[in-house]
């Protein structure tokens, strides 16, 4: 079970739940699956970079296999996604909302896991927003989609502005569920903004010439 | 060495041949490669579920990389598939029925070593369906495929059911060599009649209306 | 910090920068990316290698996660080749050259690494190659192609070799600087070779009739 103070705790049940439903329905969209393909990769997406982490930083067995919420959670945001997807067009930007949730959840747990596992400041980072992305970078490689993050809209940048608030306030000792939630109100607000305006991450100077 | 009982482990060789000959096979027919590509896709087809397994439960090195046998038989077939493809289609049939061998072993296996290492129910059965599954899932995601297992046809499903009853016998406590292949011949026997009359899985509801 | 004698180690950071600019490099010309997905495709071909290494010989955190000189490197690779690229595509030939210095110490190193872990030599030789061509291979999975080193030219084939040398001089008991050297330089003259007379490995019999 999660050591977790109950408020990111319940934030990251919350996002764990968001990225399932909302990870399945990107897939339904974007490759014909069965019932399995769908659930699977609802569960990729909610629970792969947390398994990325965890295996980066030898945390294994990876922490949400062990707790019956994380799993169970995904899953059923899967088959909710599955039975139910024609309805949830209709709810999307609330489950946009969750999603971004989801996203500053874990790239504020990812990196404060990663640096109390002994990583410096910079890989601490990385693995914030890759506890973040990394689900949904799996799945996007496994419908055959040039993953979203690496292409579009502010998604990667609010997860590293979140993980890095956060290791900027272990570092400064003042850690702890305030700092927490205040990292993560960081990369959500970061996040809202650029779904908010449409903001993209630059390009390589030669792309944008082509335009 | 592997200390399982040795019918379990001639089904386990075997099944590992097996899934190197198919697995490499399989990646010619969708993309060009030359030698180095058909025998490596070959084995990871045969060790990587196995390796994803092993990585979750933090059981590493892979036991298939301890053992010579396994990645030898995995080569061995990338090998053969590399210079005899033309006339194996011949013996697709067989090829078939030898593929399921390793999908019901690999599926019974990796369950119980998964409940083993100390994780609940609902995860072993999980990691007994990535063991079986898993490494074809990877070749698919090389030659740039969506994975079959994702779309089409009973593969994911006899495996589930294999290892569904695979953990049900440990957690009754009768769990040995022969609970251990029927397990395995319940996979097999789901598989096979999938095949004998082409079912599905079930696909989201809006994608079955536009058929 | 590494342990590496000192020209070992200047080969092998020299190959981490040269990684880091040419994925890329590769990345961008293979897709659209924004500036996070250049960046990140250069340290994933720059570090992924020794990541899949580091997994399977259960070595983690991953040795270029705790060195702050080799993720530092992987990523100033990628942010130069991000914001020159154009300028870059001059001096190709030079970054190739400097590609297959990174290759063959990284052959050599992550062979010798597998076999001191306790891996056999089969095993041992296999991960020289999956740390030589793994980060190149996950960058070519996440831009959508086949990855071409399961498809063409000579690149998996000189880490082979490379790493197959060293196996030899370890097991000899010769291994020692010189003997790695020598070991990367074997491994360095087939990958020049190779692209002099663009060599090809052998395809599959019927592919070949088809051309």
């Amino acid at each position: 079970m999660s050591s977790e103070p109950t408020p990111l705790l319940a934030l990251d049940l919350t996002g764990t739940f968001a990225f399932g439903l909302n990870g399945a329905l990107t897939a339904v969209r974007a490759a014909r699956l069965d019932v399995v393909g769908v659930v699977v990769l609802g569960m990729i997406t909610a629970l792969g970079g947390g398994f990325i982490r965890d295996v980066l930083i030898d945390s294994l067995p990876p922490a949400t296999l062990l707790d019956w919420r994380f799993y169970t959670l995904a899953a059923v945001g899967g088959v909710i996604a599955f039975a139910l997807g024609k309805y949830l067009r209709r709810i999307e930007a609330a489950i946009t909302v969750f999603d971004a949730i989801g996203l500053s959840t874990f790239a504020v747990i990812g990196a404060s896991k990663a640096l109390q596992s002994g990583l410096g400041v910079a890989p601490a980072v990385l693995l914030g927003v890759v506890t973040a992305v990394g689900g949904g970078t799996i799945r996007d490689m496994l419908v055959g989609q040039v993953p979203s993050v690496l292409s579009s809209g502010l998604y990667a940048i609010p997860a590293l502005v979140g993980a890095a608030v956060t290791v900027v306030t272990i570092q400064l000792g003042v850690y702890g569920l305030p700092a927490a939630l205040g990292s993560a109100l960081v990369c959500f607000l970061v996040r809202m903004l650029g779904l908010y305006f449409s903001l993209d991450a630059p390009e390589p100077p030669e792309t944008r010439r082509h335009k």
